[in-house]
């Protein structure tokens, strides 16, 4: 058993329908409340029992709508109620993590806080806990600190992030500064960030002392920052609910990638640790598909608890919330996403689009069934 | 309003599962109960109506199992009771014509009779009906007359008859005699008689006078006729539960195209008449994509009543029988078969592997849904 950090505090942003994972997803049900991996807990769980051990229970939060607080505090029993920030609507990354820094900087003046999603899918713990503890040393330093994922293919689903010279920190032998981000690629990029090595996924996480990314959010986007700060000094108070409502509806939107990050690394202020884990942000049923599959891509994954799945010279994945029977007949890329009320079938390649099938239903008027 | 033929009795045998239209045809609602025209009736109640012009409703009689008899009274409620002939199991063409004829020839001494399936699509009815009052004039002649269909396509789905010399009868200006049967053939084979024009689709109607066909079946299948025989003899007495009890389940299970057709072909004493009419049976869900799509083969044709199915980019076939939402992404060939309690998927290409399944269900013990 390791020991815990003192001064870091995890945040969790737990927002996002994940739109093309409908009909999985649903906007009552979002992706971080399923279990995804068959490990029998959701998502979030998953990653509020990851992040354990690096802060204990009492120095995680999570920023999740309004609707989702039951359901949150269900899904983690131990978690302070004084820790979870319910936004009233969603405005975000910068704001959801701008919000729980700012708040938190209040309450732990030398605090330091790591932003890592509620919906991603990480394997070996040992490694993640190696990377944070390596980037909180790095961010203690004064820097903003993202963990970078090593590629395991020449992805054009992510972001990348470049890597610069090494950083001499105690406690982070991989630390390098950044020297840029950049946009998802296309494939030939993609491949030669690939055979680069230097290029390393942009997963989204941000370890940095609080008042660090304030100050740096202060810099890029005043307004935001002093919408939140505002918020923040009435967040312990009975004033809470009247400056949130007034004040929250009105800050921009925008991800902490632009508002933090890149102007970050182009001031030299963003440093990033190599993160040798397994990683996925199961953005999609393609995404999903590769998990549920571990490898075994000639079959027909299932995802759910239905032994009358038939698969006959199929492949794919099938993902089953009833007990019907689902037959699949001689397609080699096939995803079938069985629900309650609403069917999908789709394939690996066309699994971005589902979004378009949620805008449709929007329009449609059939919300009920998002 | 055109004539009754009045020595002519139609004869439907109403039997089959069609395993390869599972999950929406099943044991206890088989294909010929179903619409699958979008007509809002059934396949069997098209046919009867095809045949109400040629015979009036005293004269169609259906060759049916026990368990659907209650279902084709309902659905042809002017049937009279004499007609309906109960299969105590299914026993092949042979069987169910061959009874209907030895029936039908003790009442009626001159009767000519016409087998039709319950479960085939026919559009075009002055054509149809122009074919069968040929067929009739040559039966009355003492032929065995079959009915074959012009291809519209070179189909490696059908056998195939080659029409023979002209034959000279009154009323029947389109008729020739057989030259032979063809199994299905391959892909080459087709295309040579799609080009020939003398290859017909054997669409499985025979129109014979009763004695005639009885004769040839006597001549070949000697067993199976005096069977037939001693059925018949006691079908309209009290005798009629006793002999079929003892008889039929020993009848030999024979197609009719192998026990009449093809023997009378040898002898030069089988004729056909080309049938200038759209026809299809159906088959599989292929056949029934191409049915409703009626040349829309770029969009997806829904079968059902379901408004709440999205296509997006993709082309192919929804069948729905439940009101879920069912949204197909990306699928340029699918067809996708949604009823209460399972769920197909699969393509035109593999729809023939549909029968897999139900054999795979039937191992599985899962006989509930079959």
């Amino acid at each position: 058993m390791t020991e815990t950090i003192d001064d870091f505090f995890a945040v969790i942003p737990a927002g996002g329908i994940g739109s093309r994972l409908w009909p999985l997803s649903r906007a009552e049900a979002p992706k971080f409340l399923h279990d995804l991996t068959g490990s029998g807990v959701s998502l979030l769980r998953e990653t509020w029992d990851r992040l354990l051990p690096l802060t204990g229970a009492d120095r995680i939060s999570v920023v999740t709508g309004v609707a989702h607080g039951p359901a949150v505090e269900k899904t983690l029993p131990d978690i302070p109620a004084d820790n979870v920030f319910h936004e009233i609507d969603p405005r975000d990354s910068s704001a959801a993590i701008g919000l729980a820094a700012a708040v938190l900087l209040r309450r732990h003046p030398d605090v330091i806080i790591g932003s890592f999603a509620a919906d991603h899918v990480i394997q070996r713990q040992r490694a993640f806990e190696f990377a944070v503890r390596q980037a909180v040393a790095v961010a203690r330093e004064g820097y903003i600190c993202t963990i970078g994922i090593t590629p395991s293919e020449p992805s054009v689903g992510f972001g990348y992030i470049q890597t610069g010279g090494e950083l001499d920190v105690a406690g982070a032998p991989m630390a390098s500064t950044v020297q840029r981000f950049v946009e998802k690629p296309d494939l030939d990029t993609a491949r030669a960030y690939f055979a680069d090595r230097s290029f390393l996924w942009n997963a989204g996480m941000f370890i940095s002392r609080a008042d660090v990314l304030l100050d740096e959010l202060k810099a890029n986007e005043p307004e935001l920052h002093a919408g939140l700060t505002e918020i923040a000094a009435a967040w312990d108070t009975e004033a809470r609910d009247e400056v949130l409502g007034r004040v929250w509806p009105s800050l921009k939107k925008i991800a902490i990638d632009y508002a933090v990050a890149e102007p970050a690394a182009e001031k030299g202020r963003l440093a990033v640790v190599p993160g040798q884990f397994d990683w996925d942000d199961v953005g999609d049923f393609a995404s999903l598909r590769k998990l549920v599959a571990d490898g075994r891509r000639h079959e027909v994954s299932i995802l759910g608890e239905n032994r009358n799945v038939i698969a006959d010279e199929s492949a794919g994945l099938v993902v089953s919330q009833t007990d019907r029977v689902i037959a699949v007949v001689g397609l080699d890329d096939i995803i079938v996403v069985d629900t309650a009320d609403a069917l999908l079938v789709t394939n690996s390649e066309h699994a971005q689009r589902v979004k378009s099938v949620v805008g449709t239903l929007h329009a449609r008027g059939r919300d009920s069934v998002l």
